[in-house]
């Protein structure tokens, strides 16, 4: 069968870079000499290190008028990011015109308004080989009695690092609390009692040091301390204990019967081609950004644009303990890149097995663009469940139903311990869903003494530590146009008097419509209480008049947010709205930032000075900021894997008033039956 | 393939009667000259009629101890439902033992503690028949003019009648506003503007009278009155149009490809026999009660009991409206039967093509018990998502992982209007989900004055009335045993000093867990901030010295509940609570019951009582009752029916420090890679 819609080249506008184009920005940067460039993944923190060549998106105005056919192609243009160790800053570069770039221009100031210290970069895989050598000479080599006594650790058998964040307590600081780790399946659940803080702020990485040392519970302000102490006999030792293998996801028992499997009987109703998605009556443009993540453009329904962006921003989480390497911790994964872990999906598990896989690149920390085979999904999923469905026996005997099947949209990225699924969700009725489930390993501590107020012990001497799990997506829904506005839907009780029986009052829910007219006023706080409808409308209504909108809907089970007493809440606070509104602007494209992570006390963006101007959001083009999560307080049942069942949240974006009626009664799937 | 358990024949402690014994229990009860019964489906209200015929579920303790090889089987019993028109009071029995019936007795005062009033009583079939004869005589035939010049009412053309409920203001009344509809597809929204108060509160229907008229929004005291004015030209018109069929559910397109199939390429992995369940590791008993819907008892998972009970309890509408057909209206279903309207299910459309299908009987409001045909399914379904995952590439590189593959048991009940899907979902980890979606059609009135603070209009004179939809299930967890404690597990930030620079404080998270002591305290009312973690825990430990328990996660939009100055409000003062915990008691087996609706201001069953006496939960047999829902605005897009993407909520019973380990892993469905 055709699809039903047609396949539309401009979605390429928004298509990541291909390999050939990486190659290009790449090879036009290292010409460049006066910026003495080097794309050697194993640069140093002192070298010009090309970091990041991404898709740099086109305006919305120039993106808008060449899909709507009123301009030509916007010039397609790459962002390079340089972190610049000979001049101590990073800069971001625009470089185009792709595919044979002529020219290059710094946006750093344009952006970020800000120079960008070069302490707030990612640690790049150079700079982790330095970390791990400075290791081996400061730490390693000299403690190899206690390694071997508490750990093992010999020749053949290794500790692992892995290290939290931010690095230090104030802007500029880059002193990072490694802990260690059992080299088994699962290393995030294997603690071994020894965390040591590397202070790598030098550019120079000779100048790195180790500042301090746990070990067991105890501190050391050397390793020459801790060394003495222990040959001494002073230091209360951790006696290596062999330990099982429970982080081990090998399968513990045969595989027996297979589970019911979907197939397309009938062949598959979507189809794929660039990175354009046609799916019965929808069609959307796609692309995955090595940082923020998965996105979807220019999504549309029967032709009619409902979403221009749909992207994750950020996952975040906030840690609680009393050990050095997670008290502090507060991960900000788009700093190293919740795209950039987009790896192969695995038929079968991941994705249904018959699903469409579509294999993208990256340009991340490498030297040359990587291929990620498989790395996103497409599908169309019967959901277990009908769209809708009424069996009529009063009066008269009919049934009219239809399956919910739906179309899938999913990346996983694995960053480090967790893993992100990443859905997007198209159902036949209008409605997007957009949802994020955390599974993988969840982080852990050993078990030191006033553990048990920050977790519960999941395995032996292994604290599994509280945290809250952020997530935040943009939402550029445009309502029939880019000029909206927000309203908001609620009911209260009401005592009235009934009309047929004046002297009769009762309480009789009502109707409360409300339209915050600003910024500020349209910034829903999480532990405040929100409207139970929020809606971007247009002004244009339906057949009965009610303006057309689409609503937001939230499930959300996120903990607290960080008090903003804290330097360090600037850098997430977008995470203090369950929905905040702003109007659109080319300059505010994500609520984070790569710098956010490394130089967390000094933002590069601050999403709360989206809302500080309170600009007006009557008639204007508004981008609705969504913030889901949950908190996970983890159980002996995250060993090995945390379950995607419950952790997980998001946002639907429903059709209300938008439509004359329901638009799934025009599907095939419809279902009628009446007694013949 | 073999099923992984065994069957349990011991699960038929809880089947509903079959219809044989449905039979017995009728006829011996129609034995008792004395009682003077009839099971006419046309009695009158002045007859004593038999109304409904149930399991009567044996005491907690004597099926454990059956369950448990303690004792021998529990008498089997019935309860009879009797609606004593000649003595004016409704009587409940228990009749046994089945399937020879030789005693019965009077239960009524034992388990509500008062005579319930005649007035209490469902509206039957018959009543139903009365009333339209009335409406016929003292409506119909009167106002031929009226209805033909306003609804083209003729010989072969009616409108329909649908009631309001409560039937008044006070204990005692019985008077209802019917509200009336073109007699289409859908007929819920096609209100024509006319609506009526019948008065049936006699027992002798020639005394029933029209007591009040509303037309076009104009009120009458007399039918004799609008005739009067409306020949006189005094009243403002409602002219007869045409309206166009939008209620219809006929596929408006061919069906062309059809959706993903899912199918059993290995056969099914789970069983069905008598009314026991054998899925993977999981087992449980199921049963369907005529009033309150969908159950499963004696939830086992590896063999070990989690659930003893998890049931539907109630489904309740309060709606706004200016109009007297929904002003006052507060649907509470289970006084007309959840489980009742069970009807069959649609293969391909309401469950997979290959579920299982059930066949149950009821015996309500009829002569003689009554096949519903495939009214349960049972199906494994994959979820479209793996249940856990992890991709590893730092220092080691594997993959391990698991598809999301759960088993489902569902009916959906239409009950009038709205047609509810209820699901049970047991996963390969150890947690249960109840979940509930409205689908169906909304209910509607006529657009008069003052209509737009109670809903939008969504067709031609049509207004979609605000409403918020509650539903309680009852979750009786017996968490290792019966004696278990409620537990919270929440966050707090507090300000800490860092243990390695104690000059530097932060805000960190830390985990508050609490052990809430009596009813009062563990009733969590909606409104008020309550403990995101919610436990029913043993007090034996796991490996790591935990309390063993299960969590709690609610998913729900409810509105806001009635308030509690509204006298109808105690006949659902189970929706004040998202979670209330009490002491179990035989007696107090539901929340909600067969008369909350009809005597809604003096209910047989106040839930609130259940906590009243605050009992200690500390190493009790606790039972959670838990509320969820939805606040709806209906929109265009509700037209014709609601969808359920979006309109559901529910709960998830998920293991929490309960196994030393997750589950799954021992999944027969686990994968693992690693390089070869
Ligand atoms: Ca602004
Ligand atoms: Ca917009
Ligand atoms: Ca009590
Ligand atoms: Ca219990
Ligand atoms: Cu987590
Ligand atoms: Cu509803």
């Amino acid at each position: 069968y055709p699809p039903k819609g047609k396949h539309d080249k401009r979605s390429m506008v928004f298509a990541d870079l291909t390999n050939e184009e990486y190659i290009q920005v790449r090879d036009y940067m290292l010409k460049q000499k006066d910026l003495d460039l080097t794309n050697d993944a194993r640069a140093k923190p002192s070298q010009n290190f090309i970091f990041l060549i991404e898709l740099s998106l086109p305006n919305k105005k120039d993106a808008l008028n060449y899909l709507d056919e009123k301009s030509a192609k916007p010039e397609r243009e790459a962002t390079v990011v340089v972190f610049h160790g000979t001049s101590r800053y990073i800069k971001e570069y625009v470089v185009g015109p792709l595919p044979n770039p002529t020219h290059f221009r710094d946006v750093t100031a344009e952006r970020y308004d800000k120079t960008i210290h070069i302490n707030a970069r990612t640690v790049t895989i150079g700079e982790y080989g330095l970390l791990f050598q400075c290791i081996e000479t400061h730490v390693f080599s000299k403690l190899g009695k206690l390694l071997k006594e508490s750990f093992d650790v010999d020749k053949d058998k290794a500790i692992n690092a892995f290290e939290q964040m931010p690095r230090g307590v104030k802007s500029g600081d880059r002193a990072t609390w490694i802990s260690f780790f059992r080299d088994m399946s699962g290393m995030y659940i294997h603690p071994v009692g020894f965390e040591i803080l590397v202070n790598h702020e030098s550019l120079n990485e000779s100048d790195w040091k180790i500042e301090r040392l746990l070990y067991n519970g105890q501190y050391f302000d050397t390793v020459e301390g801790l060394k003495t102490q222990y040959d001494a006999g002073n230091v209360n030792k951790i006696v290596y204990k062999k330990t099982p293998d429970y982080g081990s996801l090998k399968p513990k028992s045969r595989p027996l019967q297979v589970p019911p499997q979907q197939l397309y009987l009938d062949g598959k109703r979507f189809s794929v081609e660039n990175n354009h998605v046609l799916y019965l009556d929808w069609s959307f443009a796609f692309g995955l950004s090595s940082l923020t993540g998965m996105r979807v453009f220019d999504v549309r329904f029967k032709g009619e644009r409902i979403v221009y962006e749909l992207s994750v921003q950020e996952a975040i989480s906030v840690y609680g303990s009393v050990t050095p390497g997670l008290a502090l911790t507060k991960f900000l994964d788009s700093s190293i890149g919740v795209g950039r872990f987009a790896h192969e999906l695995v038929r079968g598990v991941d994705c249904p097995y018959d699903a469409t896989y579509i294999t993208t690149h990256r340009y991340i920390d490498v030297s040359a663009p990587t291929r990620y085979e498989n790395s996103i999904c497409v599908f169309e999923h019967n959901m277990g469940q009908p769209l809708r469905r009424h069996f009529a026996d009063f009066f008269s005997n009919s049934y009219g139903g239809m399956v919910n099947s739906a179309l899938v949209f999913r990346t996983i990225t694995a960053i480090g311990n967790y893993d992100y699924m990443w859905d997007f969700i198209f159902y036949q009725n209008g409605a997007v869903e957009a949802k994020v489930h955390a599974t993988g390993y969840m982080s852990s501590s050993y078990l030191v003494d006033g553990h048990d107020k920050y977790g519960h012990q999941v395995a032996y001497k292994v604290l599994g530590n509280i945290h809250t799990h952020f997530v935040n997506f943009k939402v550029d829904l445009d309502v029939l146009g880019v000029k909206n506005v927000f309203q908001t839907k609620d009911m209260e009780y009401v005592n009235v008097s009934m009309p047929w029986n004046p002297e009769h009052h009762a309480m009789v829910p009502q109707l409360v419509e409300k339209q915050p007219k600003t910024e500020q006023e349209a910034a829903l706080r999480y532990g405040t209480k929100t409207p139970r409808y929020l809606h971007i409308a247009s002004n244009e209504t339906n057949r009965w008049g009610h303006p057309r909108s689409y609503r937001l809907q939230v499930t959300t089970f996120a903990g607290d947010p960080l008090p903003e007493s804290q330097p360090e809440e600037r850098s997430m606070s977008w995470a203090r709205y369950k929905v905040a509104i702003t109007k659109h602007k080319d300059l505010e494209q994500t609520s984070s930032s790569l710098y956010s992570q490394n130089d967390i006390w000094s933002p590069a963006v601050d999403f709360s000075k989206y809302i500080m101007d309170d600009e007006s959001i009557v008639n204007e083009d508004l981008v609705a900021w969504v913030t889901t999560g949950f908190l996970h307080i983890p159980h002996s049942e995250d060993v090995p894997n945390t379950v995607t069942v419950g952790n997980g949240g998001g946002v639907i974006l429903r059709p209300h008033n938008y439509f004359d009626e329901d638009p799934s009664i025009y599907s095939p799937d419809s279902v009628y039956i009446q007694p013949g």
